[in-house]
């Protein structure tokens, strides 16, 4: 039978593809524009590894893989950006969860993510992913967040905080999407419960989207993607100029700290991937190189 | 009413604080002990500090409380000992997994809790902890367990291993305890499932452990604590003595990273506590003080 999604799967990971090389290309040129006084040393170069996905029983049935590409730089302290295409089926538990996989349980999901974080304490940690799945209904998810790592720019009404949050609502309203509600849910997803602390000043957030025009919607995280290239680089390329002192390092160092507990306690993909046989170098990529409880 | 339970649970909470008082002498003249040479600067104090267990309603019923304990000293890069003596009514959720507990959801609990994280990476990581629960019924817990942060000490075979193991195993059979039990209780409970690896060499653990005669429950708990004080200070005088390169060093942090992915995504009391408005400082106080994810 053929597969009514084969030329949306197609166009779908092959932009998550000219995507991920548009951005690595830009961080290699931050790389090399940052000033050699603060950041000795050659520029980085990203890294790239494919893997497969295994199967837990060991079958050799082609479940896809990724490319997972890995930049440890002068500027990017570490930095993965990674694409993926895999199939399978999901645990009745997703099933019970995921559109359209109540009497199919295959699935197919191709997607981007990125996480960066920087030695400069003055450049913020940032994150995105974009994705889209497949089942017997498709969907499209992503977003874009920033974590600036000192308590001075955590604040929204900070440059970098309004310049972040204008590209993305930018990028939404031009597709008549509902930026509001997107930065909503980035705000309630990306959220310390227990310390009742956000993890950043937000961005946007959006899964199970299909307004039943894929074209539309593809555009639109495409265009999103775009965005994160609008969003992010610009403030990288302004704050790698700042130079830091030992007390900002460190309290960028314990602010990474709530990126771990949020990644570990919260992040669903991360716990998910890791409770569920998820090719674990990936996923653990996010976590800062180097991090203090002190 | 009389509690019958009342002399048992002031019993037990004395116990603890004495022991909490034993260790904290011991680990101090550790502290004094080390070779300057080594680890230049004073020797370390515990610094003691009382907090309350709050109500999520805001109102005032005493809820109990505790006493964490903190050393950041010349060789004890961050080590926790905490006490507490806490009653409130579990969840339903609690209730139904807590023996005793499905008719009266009130319970009691007091313990003490211990994490060493060194400043040497051949001193290994030291975690113990002893409590006492009374709901309808009572039970004791506790064990200890060791995590060298060095490949070459994560042998079931090295000497710290086997003096630690054989401490806990006179512990045990000299009170008829099934030592075997309770050190394979203890590998389960701290493996890292998603990395297939075990978090240290193991020790012991048990929980839930009342034989009908409370006195020698109470008698083999109070041992179980003493156990500790010959099983890792004997060690810790022995290993500091020892230099360090920064490649021991490295490994120690990265090693340290699995103690950080353990407690979030397994420890039932770290999530447990984290998730239900425990005291976040204190549960989190068993972060390493510097970890890497290089």
């Amino acid at each position: 039978m053929t597969d009514p999604y084969a030329d949306k799967k197609t166009r779908a990971s092959t932009w998550f593809k000219t995507l991920r090389d548009d951005i690595c290309a830009e961080f290699e040129a931050v790389e090399r524009d940052a000033p050699d006084a603060l950041y000795p040393g050659e520029p980085g170069k990203f890294v790239f590894e494919d893997w497969k996905r295994k199967q837990e029983d060991g079958n050799a049935l082609d479940l896809g893989g990724g490319t997972g590409g890995m930049l440890r730089g002068r500027v990017f302290e570490k930095c993965g950006v990674h694409i993926s295409v895999v199939k399978g089926e999901f645990t009745p538990e997703m099933q019970a969860r995921q559109p359209g996989a109540d009497k199919d349980p295959r699935f197919w999901a191709a997607g981007i993510s990125l996480i960066g974080h920087m030695k400069n304490p003055h450049m913020p940690c940032v994150h995105m992913n974009t994705r889209y799945i497949v089942t017997t209904q498709d969907w499209f998810g992503g977003g874009g967040d920033l974590t600036p790592t000192q308590a001075k720019d955590r604040d929204p009404n900070s440059p970098d905080a309004q310049h972040f949050h204008s590209v993305y609502k930018d990028a939404c309203e031009a597709h008549g999407r509902d930026y509001e509600a997107y930065k909503k849910w980035c705000d309630e997803y990306f959220h310390l419960h227990h310390r009742d602390e956000p993890r950043g000043i937000g961005g946007i957030f959006y899964d199970r989207v299909n307004t039943g025009d894929w074209e539309a919607d593809f555009a639109f995280t495409q265009d999103v993607g775009r965005a994160f290239l609008s969003a992010y680089p610009p403030i990288a390329r302004q704050r790698m100029h700042q130079p830091w002192t030992d007390a900002d390092r460190e309290e960028q160092l314990i602010q990474r700290g709530r990126y771990v507990e949020f990644n570990l306690l919260y992040d669903r993909g991360t716990t998910f991937g890791l409770k569920t046989g998820g090719n674990v170098k990936t996923i653990l990529s996010s976590m800062p190189p180097v991090v203090r409880w002190p």
